[in-house]
């Protein structure tokens, strides 16, 4: 099972925003995936803690994994909803989602995000979804 | 009141990230705030469109900042929720932002994401979020 | 296009527990749906305001029949977020939806929820979800 | 520990909308609340599933009791958001919730609705949202 990692860390770097902000697929199976990110100066906000830009980044992503990790490559976020629970600071942010619920053509999932710092991980948001297979015309997202 | 955009811009230009992606504070005044984002190429995803990253940083920046627009500097997004409607293409992304509700400690804001086409308005995404006023530890984000 | 209105009224009254809590839609066209209760004191928590719940239900089941005023009447809603603003007090709530999205499959709504006080409108709640098309087995809500 | 269970049911028998539907806090200990409704029929919609209204009530409720078992009595549901999964059938629906966060004034719960039928379980709902501690005028809720 563990080769479906190689294929989606691929689709990840054909991202050109995740190259930007420097994300990896670290972990890709039936239900669940994990996205991470090394904390870069340019990924924080005025007080030295990564933006909530790139937190909210990494949950959408994550989620968008596990849901396609059970839906397949063609789908999508519908939407998705995020609390903020602590600032992230030191080098590593790391979002881990996992597949609540699937149906044919939906995946409702949650995401866990923690920095990690001196070793030591912390949750810092926690975020719940909906992804959606598409197989439409690309100009209707439903 | 119209003076208040500039001091706002430059918050935002203190944020690493923000610059990264090229965001612009292009209206601020109390109860609303709007961003604007040229999409260059390392904005997008794999097909194209804008990534689903950008319009979240761009919906929670946006609502960061009408919430500041009543409480003053010292805010943070407590949570958000945002439904994406349409794939965003085009050159520019605007988030609107505007406070539905202010109490002392608290705002709650919307937000409607616009991908700019040939001149046309198309909204992409809405949010919905909570902005709070902190004067507290910078450990404890509640 | 008003005598949309009676047959959507019905609707609502072949829903026991829209019955119970003591609903009705008083307004109904392409777009947009509001629901109104009179607060009665089953309808409280233990503090007197009008309880969370109703609110909810009353968010939830407005966001269905703007979905349903552009998508049919097979649908139902697969998610939304909603914020308290303020304690709902006085003789009546009102939940006002309206259509922000439709596609063909779906559509994104938002609804305003007010406690009217002595003929004062106060706005208690806001809600953004998700009503989609069904048209499938009914175990499997997707 | 246990005895925390009896002054949480009396608590919310006060709540007369609570009674109306039928509720029973059937868990409470620091950090976790179960609630349990028998579903009657009253409490169905137009289909014969329990009605949606009644699954939030039970995700919003778990996820105050939940919040104030970690920050004490005065506190209410600031937000919330739902994912409705599956139809909601059979003899019971139980919301457990668990507090993922606490801080001093806010926590951050998660809650999953299960129908049971026949004796099996089954995930109908999810939901997210955060508590808020109290300690402030009646008339404004941030």
């Amino acid at each position: 099972m563990d080769d479906l990692l190689p294929a989606a860390k691929q689709v990840l770097q054909t991202q050109p925003f995740s190259v930007l902000v420097g994300a990896d697929l670290t972990a890709f199976a039936p239900g669940q995936a994990e996205l991470t990110i090394s904390i870069t100066p340019q990924l924080r906000q005025q007080h030295g803690f990564v933006h909530g830009g790139v937190i909210s980044y990494a949950a959408d992503n994550a989620l968008t994994f596990a849901g396609g990790s059970v839906l397949g490559p063609a789908i999508l976020t519908s939407e998705y909803k995020i609390n903020y629970l602590r600032p992230a600071m030191g080098s590593v942010l790391i979002a881990r989602a996992t597949v609540t619920y699937a149906g044919r053509t939906q995946a409702v999932c949650r995401c866990d995000v923690f920095s990690v710092d001196d070793g030591k991980e912390n949750l810092c948001a926690v975020a719940q979804g909906t992804i959606v297979r598409t197989g439409r015309s690309s100009d209707d997202q439903d």
